[in-house]
């Protein structure tokens, strides 16, 4: 029970924000603050973007019930991580930023060049924010959680996940389109708020050629994605939106292109 | 330069996002990502709240001109630290959340009980969100960058510093404070979004009895709250708020209480 200005009790509302901690094979590999629901997608999403694993068929199986507030990660046969490395690297990231990091040249990774041919219409992008808000929770809405999206070439919305942290929000759609098979690489990531250089790494680890915002892009997520050679499309409010990056993967007639 | 959604070029906005490196006494022990300035507070704020050091004068010197990105710190002669703690405590932290805490079991944390009298009028605490619009950016304003704010039982503004990180925002007006000797056990810490865990652990970690946050309190932060002792204000917008913790520290009249 929470009070208000007068003093008065109040119905409270309150944003849940708890850890889960991702073991891999019995090694306890990073602790992240999150929103519970949807925990392995998010063990999935996280260790594909911070370069853990190559793909979904490389886990076994996760196993987020029988610990609360853990994902148990099994590895399938033969797949081999070097946990002296994972536990530098993951220490670095946990969805957070670049913790740990040992020096500023880290910054860059090492992540595959993007391969994808998709270029989506400014009608499809124009159209994403609604579609976002639907699913979304009152709490996302007024800036209490992160709500990240992916939407196809044709504008439809594949998934939407909220989250405390923006990053967990990004991890639990691209483990759901892990585990689904999705091809990413005609998709494009829609995020609530701001979007910052690990956004755009963690969209290049999926693939994902475009990433849209309603918010500011930062500095480095513009360099970032010129690098990349990723689309950043940025305070996207119908009916307008700013490119940042990759104009050449928008279409700014009505009718899409063939890629 | 930008592209809007014509595909016209219009001006970019774009909010400064690099990273900082910390350097004690020769040791790596984080990376940031900030926004350029007030580098040095950010530094010494980010040392005390996560456990570093335990007052200002515990650092001689802190040097952020002569390597771009870098803050080196030294460290006052016969000041120990333990590198390998704190490589694996900063690790934890870098301003960003619980990343490479070794076990869920470390979230508690180790800190200082809080050791305030520090009571807060209703009306200052309403008054606050004017006075730290008054400083903000636009950027801070429409959510692209975050703000946090000092303030005394008066109402008076100490110091209001923006960050692209919430924590790095926080650790800057601490680090502030810090250099300045301020008594931080009477005054309170109003951040310009949501009240996490790790922004209630940080305002223990500089003494600070009280935050307010405009928008939604983290079921952590309020169970943190609860067990430090400290008041927490969410959803402060004028003339409304909600007291989720430590309503005894908050005076519902006109008049202030005497402490």
């Amino acid at each position: 029970m929470a009070f208000d200005a007068t003093g008065e009790e109040v119905p409270d509302r309150i944003v849940v924000e708890e850890p889960l901690q991702i073991v891999v094979d019995g090694h306890s590999v990073a602790i992240t603050m999150r929103t519970p629901g949807h925990d392995e997608e998010l063990a999935l999403g996280f260790l594909l973007t911070e370069g853990v694993i190559l793909s979904a068929a490389q886990i076994r199986r996760i196993d987020t019930g029988s610990k609360e507030n853990h994902a148990l990660v099994f590895l399938a046969d033969g797949v081999e991580v070097d946990f002296s490395r994972l536990t530098r690297h993951v220490f670095s990231a946990s969805s957070c930023g670049l913790c740990g990091k040992a020096t500023i040249d880290a910054v860059a990774g090492i992540l595959p060049p993007l391969e994808s041919s998709g270029v989506f219409s400014s009608d499809v992008l124009l159209s994403a924010p609604a579609l976002l808000e639907v699913d979304q929770s009152i709490f996302s809405r007024t800036g209490g959680l992160h709500a990240a999206g992916i939407f196809d070439r044709e504008g439809t919305m594949v998934v939407v996940r909220e989250d405390i942290g923006r990053h967990n929000a990004v991890d639990k759609v691209l483990g759901h389109c892990l585990n689904a098979a999705i091809d990413l690489t005609q998709c494009f990531l829609m995020v609530s708020g701001r979007v910052s250089f690990e956004i755009m790494q963690k969209a290049l680890a999926g693939g994902i050629p475009l990433v849209a915002a309603i918010s500011a892009p930062s500095s480095l997520a513009v360099e970032f994605a010129e690098k990349s050679g990723q689309a950043l499309v940025a305070f996207l409010r119908p009916p307008k939106f700013r490119v940042y990056a990759g104009a050449r993967r928008i279409s700014f007639k009505e009718v899409a292109q063939t890629p």
